[in-house]
C-alpha cells in the first residue's frame, strides 16, 4: 500500500493506510502509548492499545524511522484531527544511541554552538524546519519577481584569478599551484552580464574572509544578486529592489503560511513607496535626538541603523527605509558618483527592522570614468583587465544590489544571530558539521 | 519617453517611440544608412537619410550604447516588420576601441579560446545569447518540477572542513591559517537535510581540481542536485529524476521559444518510461557488437556511452538511456548495493545522446552499514563523523542523482565543448575572466 503523507490522514479517515515517518516522541498513559510521528507535512499520532505491543514500542529510541499501516480514525483530540488505530510497524531505521536533543520539545533548550554540532538533529526541530522554509520560499520568490520583470538567470564563476574587489578579507586558493580567490561578489560578472542580457540575477555563495566573530557576519552566505541596465539613476534599482522584496513576501505568503503562523511571525507590509532618506539627513536627525556627534562619519553604526528602523517606523509607518548618497570615499570604486553633489554618490542601503540588508547604487559605465576612478584609489586598471573589458566594448548606464538571505530571514523571524538562519553557517572558528 | 524594446516596434507602427541598445551593425546604401541596433529582446533598424546624418553616425563604432527617438514604421523588409524613421540619435556609451569581433556577424570566426578571452564581447553574440537563456530556462524548469514534487531548496556550504569525499581531486583553500576544501558535490549535506524535509534539491556550484583537460570537464560547474527519501530503491529516484528533465524541457519549450528556433534545436522527446540496460547487460552488447573484450572492465568509457546512445535510439527511439547496476567497487562508498547481487549496486548513470548526463542510486541509510562500508575501504569512520551525525540519529532509505548544467546544454546545443556552456570557464589553465 503506497505511503499517505500524515497530512492527509484526517482526509482518508475510515480508509486503511501507510504512513512514514520519524519517531517524534512516545506518550504512555496506563493502558495506551501515543507513538507522534514526525514527516514533511506534520506531526501526528498512532495509537497503541494491545499490551504487547505497547512493550515493544517501549524500546524504540526516538528519531527511528518507521512505517506504521494501520485505520485513519477522525479524533478531534488527535493533532491534525485524524490518528492511526490497530497499527503494524515496521522499523526502517532504528538511530546508533538515544539522540542527545529532543527534537520534540516545543524550544531547543541548548546553546547555539552546541546546536550547530548537532545540526543533523536539530534542524528537525519544528521551528528550525519552519525557519528553513521561510528563507526557500524566498530564495523561490526572488527568482519569480524577477524573471516577471525581464531578468535572465546566470551563473557565474566563484573562483576568480584576482583578488581585487576587497583586498584583505577573500580567501586564498591553491589552484593547480598557482593562487586564486573564492569571490566575494558576483558584482564584476554580473556588470559584464548587463552588456549581454541587460537585467541579470544570480543567486549563489559569496565568500568573505571575516575576521570578526559577530552575530551578523559569516564566511560564506548566499547572496541574492540583480543588475540592470538603461537606468537613468539609482531609483530606478531602488523600484525594482522593492518589486523583489515584494516577491518574496508573496512566496512566504503563499507557499509557508503554516509555517509564518507556526512561528507566530508578522510578515512586512512594503510601502508603495519605500520612504527615502539622505545619509546627510539621516546623520542630521540622529545628531539633534541623541546630541551624537558625527560630522566626518562617513557610514553609519549599527546603532544608528536601529535608530533610523525606529524613527521609518514612527515616522512613515514603514519596515524599510532606504538610506541613499553615502559618501562616495566610503563606496567601491565602481560606486556613480552623484553628478550634483559628486562627493556624494548614486547609491543606497536598504535597512529592514533597522539592519541594513541590502547595498545597492549605480555603476559607472564608460571605460574612462574607471580607468580615472581606479588611478584616483592608487590602483593600476592593469589588475582589472578582464573586468574591464565589459567597458571598453560599450556598457549602458546600469546599477543593482545584493541581498544577503540569511539576514533576510533571520530579520524576519527575529533570530537575533545570523547562524541561527544559515544550514551549516561558516565563521572564523566553525568549519563543521 | 520611456523607452520600448525593439521587439515592440511592430505593435507601436506609427507612434514616436525611444528605444535603445547596442550598435550591431551598420550598412551603408547609396543614399541611406541602416543602423541595426540590438536590445535583450532582439534586433531591429535605424533609417537615416539626411546626408549630414549619415555623415555624422559613419564614426560611430560597433557596439555603441546609443538612445534613438523616432518614429515607428511598418516595413514588410525590417527585422521584426517594423523600423524607425527620423531618428534622434543619443550616444550614452562609446566603446574605447573597435571591437576586435564582429558580434554581428552569423557565426563567431574566433578560435574557442579566443572566444572566452573575449567574454564579455563575444557573449553578445546572439547565438551565445540563445544558448544561455536556454541554460537559465533549464534550471528554472529543474526547480519548478521538484517544487512541485514536495521538495524543499537547500543551500549547503562550499567551504567544507574535510576532503572526504574523492580526495585527490580537492581544491585546498587557506582558512583563517587552517586548511579547508571546496566541496566537491553537495552529496553529504543533501542526504542531511533528507533527515529534515525528505525531498531537498540545490542548484549550485561545485568544484573538481580536475587535472585533465578534455572537452567534457571544467574545474567548477553547476550541478542539479536533488534527494529523496523513502523510497523502495533507486527506480523512484529515476523516476523523480525524469520528471525534472521534463520540467527542464517544459521550460525551454515555453520561455525560450525564440532561441531554440534560432539555434535550429531539435528537443528531445522524453519516453514515458525511458529504457534502461544493465551495465552487464551492456557490456555484453557492446561486445557482441564490437567484438571488444569487456571482461574485468567496471566503467564504461566515452565510447561506449556512444555506442549505448545509438543503441538506445536504434532499439527504443529514445535519447535517454539508464544504464543501472553498476559494480559497487567502482562507486562512492555510500552507495547501496544490490541486496539480490551485492558485486552490483542499486546506482545508475542517465546517458543523453551518448554522453553521461546524470548519476544517482540510493544511498545506505543505516548506521553501521556506512561504519562497515568505510572499513573496507580502509577508510576511517572519524574522519567522517560530522557526515555520519545524520544516520546516527535515524535516516531513511533515500537517494538521489546529480545533474550537470552545462553538460546538458552542450548536449542540447550541439557544442563539442563544455567551455562553450559555461559564462566563465575555469579549467587547468583558465582562471579569467
Amino acid at each position: 500500500m503506497s505511503r499517505i503523507l500524515i497530512g492527509e490522514l484526517s482526509a482518508r479517515a475510515g480508509d486503511d493506510v501507510t504512513i512514514a515517518g520519524w519517531l517524534h516522541r512516545r506518550r504512555e498513559l496506563s493502558r495506551v502509548t501515543f507513538l507522534v510521528l514526525r514527516d514533511r507535512s506534520g506531526i501526528g499520532q498512532v495509537v497503541i492499545t494491545d499490551p504487547a505491543q505497547i512493550r515493544t514500542v517501549g524500546e524504540i529510541l526516538p528519531e527511528t524511522v518507521v512505517r506504521v499501516r494501520g485505520r485513519s480514525v477522525a479524533s478531534a483530540q488527535a493533532p491534525g484531527g485524524a490518528e492511526v488505530h490497530d497499527p503494524i510497524i515496521e522499523v526502517l531505521a532504528a538511530p546508533a544511541e538515544t539522540p542527545p536533543v529532543d527534537v520534540w520539545r516545543p524550544e531547543l533548550a541548548e546553546t547555539l554552538p552546541l546546536r550547530l554540532d548537532l545540526a543533523a538533529l536539530t534542524l528537525r526541530h519544528l521551528r528550525e524546519r519552519a525557519k528553513f522554509e521561510i528563507a526557500a520560499a524566498s530564495i523561490a520568490g526572488f527568482r519569480r519577481a524577477l524573471a516577471g520583470l525581464g531578468f535572465t538567470e546566470v551563473q557565474t564563476p566563484k573562483i576568480v584569478g584576482s583578488a581585487t574587489e576587497g583586498g584583505a578579507n577573500v580567501f586564498r586558493l591553491d589552484y593547480f599551484g598557482r593562487s586564486a580567490y573564492l569571490a566575494q561578489s558576483p558584482q564584476f560578472y554580473k556588470q559584464t552580464m548587463v552588456g549581454v542580457f541587460e537585467r541579470v540575477f544570480e543567486t549563489g555563495p559569496v565568500f568573505r574572509a571575516e575576521p570578526h566573530d559577530t552575530p551578523r557576519h559569516l564566511s560564506e552566505y548566499v547572496s541574492l544578486d540583480a543588475e540592470l541596465g538603461f537606468i537613468e539613476d539609482h531609483h530606478d534599482v531602488m523600484a525594482v529592489l522593492r518589486e523583489a522584496i515584494c516577491g518574496m513576501l508573496d512566496s512566504i505568503r503563499r507557499d509557508t503560511r503554516r509555517s509564518v503562523a507556526f512561528l507566530g511571525l508578522e510578515l512586512p507590509d512594503v510601502p508603495p513607496q519605500i520612504p527615502e532618506v539622505d545619509f546627510a539627513q539621516a546623520q542630521a536627525l540622529i545628531s539633534a535626538d541623541t546630541g551624537e556627534d558625527l560630522a566626518g562619519e562617513n557610514d553609519l553604526a549599527p546603532a544608528h541603523e536601529r535608530w533610523l528602523g525606529e524613527w521609518a517606523r514612527r515616522e512613515h509607518r514603514s519596515e524599510f527605509l532606504f538610506v541613499t548618497g553615502y559618501p562616495i570615499s566610503k563606496r567601491p570604486f565602481y560606486t556613480h558618483p552623484d553628478p550634483e553633489r559628486p562627493v556624494a554618490s548614486r547609491s543606497f542601503d536598504l535597512l529592514f527592522r533597522g539592519l541594513e540588508l541590502v547595498t545597492g547604487g549605480q555603476r559607472l559605465h564608460r571605460y574612462e570614468d574607471y580607468l580615472a576612478a581606479l588611478r584616483e584609489r592608487g590602483q593600476d586598471p592593469a589588475d582589472y583587465a578582464g573586468y574591464l573589458q565589459a567597458f571598453r566594448y560599450g556598457m549602458p548606464p546600469h546599477g543593482g544590489f545584493a541581498i544577503g538571505l540569511e539576514r533576510w530571514t533571520a530579520r524576519l523571524t527575529g533570530a537575533a544571530n545570523i547562524r541561527e538562519t544559515t544550514l551549516f553557517p561558516r565563521d572564523l572558528n566553525r568549519l563543521s558539521p
